[in-house]
């Protein structure tokens, strides 16, 4: 186990119906005026947007309702609600949605206490101060309801990147499983991708993997392969969706990376390439990176791949288990090829620009040089 | 999975000598002067006690000493400890030991703060407010280090009784496996069954068992048993001291039972009622208990028996899960019988009185009669 420290503080509130307590927790936490977050209209229609405006009301909290973030947040809608937060003297932000929604309201939580332009938070400026967010989520797969990541994609320069700090972890998120089930196959698939990929990534760079660890991270991949399958041939298993939805939570607020030392996250590096050339979904993305990161990497760590394969997919070669996750993804839904996501193989040379800078950026260009890069992406084809 | 609330603001700092930093996470919190909570001469002998006052000057911070907490804390010690927290207006605790300093600390947090008799709150009083508690752990067992619980012993009626209060969780609890590495066989046995036994109460006896809280469960254990064999072979290995002590800390920190609805601690319960009355340690009196309960239970949840004996020992049926248990807590030493711990089947008579107004407390009575808890007793002579 090497030094680490784990402090979440998120309040996680679980279970059907919950939104309804949204405004009883500002309340007591003495908020009174909120940005309320969302995304598009399908919170409207679905009556939760009524349901907590109705809970606000009755707590006497007033909001400024603003939607329209996209997936794959942009940083110019980002700019207009710190503008709009600012103006609104808000003291609280409200994200209503899926990682998209919550990612913004976090990036507008530290733009409206700073006088600096947001982006420079992307590029290497610390966080030092944020106005509290509270989320009600209704897609799970990033994690962010209980991390304090953000991740914001610069259209103009179609840099797709992130901020971490612990002054954004959301102080309250309510996560009611039936809000998912609306959620449709491949976006089920997609958020099945980002949960494994968020605790794989550690899994297999990490310097250090304590036995716990990986029984924790194997826990979660486990049930996320099985609530999977049990969600996609049945969407309204709240059972299974409420499974998924904390297996989701917990695979990115800390738990499987405490003691594992030093790691990377070279597929989600990766693919925040892709999505901010191409505003792919980011777990589409992933299950083309991953296998063939997995298989570029498969000899700097073979004995935790052979693991892997054993405990995940029964199977006794590291290759093996490469392969078998690779048909899992499939028949789930998931590209696993640049072509199924219709990116030409001429285009790679875009893309590892754009992953070149990330690596750049995160300090680990000496590994991810552009000839490597560019080995990876061409065993995506 | 049921609803839940799942919301443990403790930061944990980890790693070798990190208890040097607590006087910085005192300062930056504001306190000025606390009440340093300790048992016997052991971490004045270390040279721990030594390090802490180190820090705490570096930070000024002032402190009051107060030595001689014992293992099963008693509640005369707790009220003099009050007394001089009060007189002396300390504004934080800091806990230097394990579980039952971390405990007795706890308790006077909330006494300085209350006009009441601290013993009220153990019999029904709700707890409201409490001073901050810090620790430096000394012993990996209870995993009162990162949660709202706390046991004391009412010496004069023989009544081992707890709190659970929001209020008690440390706020920062610094856990170095180093300082593990003095804990003797026995203890290290004693802190196993301890571990074990706080996963395994809701494990069997909870509403409601997803998958993912299954196999979280089955991770600590896994890791509890390959972790203690190594460090009873190797007492200085503080890889497997850490991952044991981290082990320790999330099995009791919530997050194995997020979900599971409600669920029972008769374990505690019945052992409780022996080291009340027999001082005996908490993990001996849980190796006495946990396979005679488990007997009896067999039959009231045999799917989940039969599943943790494949998982966790490779053995077809609950009934040789369960043997395979006793014989593994028998082979790190612990007591599997009230003889072995020098108990006589004479005094069951008694250790059901006091277990039983234990089960009348918690309400649990009605399960727990007089000639089932003597019923079960009877399957550990």
């Amino acid at each position: 186990m090497r030094d680490f420290v784990f402090h979440n503080p998120t309040k996680i509130i679980f279970g059907l119906g919950r939104e309804a307590e949204i405004g009883s927790e500002l309340a007591k936490a003495g908020v009174h005026k909120l940005l309320f977050v969302y995304g598009k209209l399908s919170i409207k229609q679905s009556g939760l947007y009524d349901r907590v405006i109705d809970s606000l009301k009755r707590a006497n909290i007033e909001f400024i309702p603003f939607g329209g973030v996209s997936s794959n947040p942009i940083l110019s809608h980002v700019r207009q609600g710190i503008a709009l937060a600012k103006a609104e003297r808000v003291d609280a932000l409200l994200a209503v949605g899926g990682g998209s929604v919550i990612d913004e309201s976090k990036t507008i939580a530290v733009g409206v206490l700073s006088n600096d332009d947001i982006w420079q938070y992307f590029i290497g400026k610390k966080v030092t101060a944020a106005l509290p967010v509270y989320t009600i989520l209704t897609l799970a797969a990033t994690g962010s309801e209980m991390n304090g990541n953000a991740v914001v994609t610069n259209e103009s320069t179609q840099q797709k990147f992130s901020i971490g700090s612990s002054f954004v972890y959301p102080r309250v998120s309510i996560l009611n499983p039936a809000l998912t089930c609306s959620v449709p196959p491949d976006y089920t698939a997609y958020a099945a991708v980002d949960a494994i990929a968020h605790v794989i990534e550690a899994y297999f760079t990490s310097e250090s993997r304590p036995g716990l660890q990986n029984r924790l991270v194997e826990s979660i991949i486990h049930t996320v392969i099985d609530t999977t399958e049990n969600i996609l041939n049945d969407p309204d298993n709240v059972e299974a969706r409420g499974e998924f939805m904390w297996a989701a939570t917990l695979a990115l607020n800390g738990l499987t990376t405490s003691g594992v030392g030093q790691y990377g996250f070279p597929n989600h590096m990766l693919e925040h390439a892709l999505s901010a050339i191409y505003n792919i979904p980011h777990g589409a993305g992933l299950a083309i990176i991953i296998p063939a990161w997995m298989r570029w990497y498969l000899k700097t760590n073979s004995n935790q791949f052979d693991h892997f394969a054993k405990i995940i997919f029964s199977e006794s070669t590291g290759t093996a288990g490469i392969n078998a996750l690779e048909q899992w993804l499939s028949s789930i839904g998931a590209p696993i090829r640049l072509a199924n996501a219709g990116i030409p193989v001429t285009d790679i040379p875009l893309i590892v620009d754009n992953a070149f800078s990330i690596a750049s950026l995160w300090g680990v260009d000496a590994v991810y040089t552009r000839q490597t890069i560019s080995a990876i992406l061409h065993l995506a084809v």
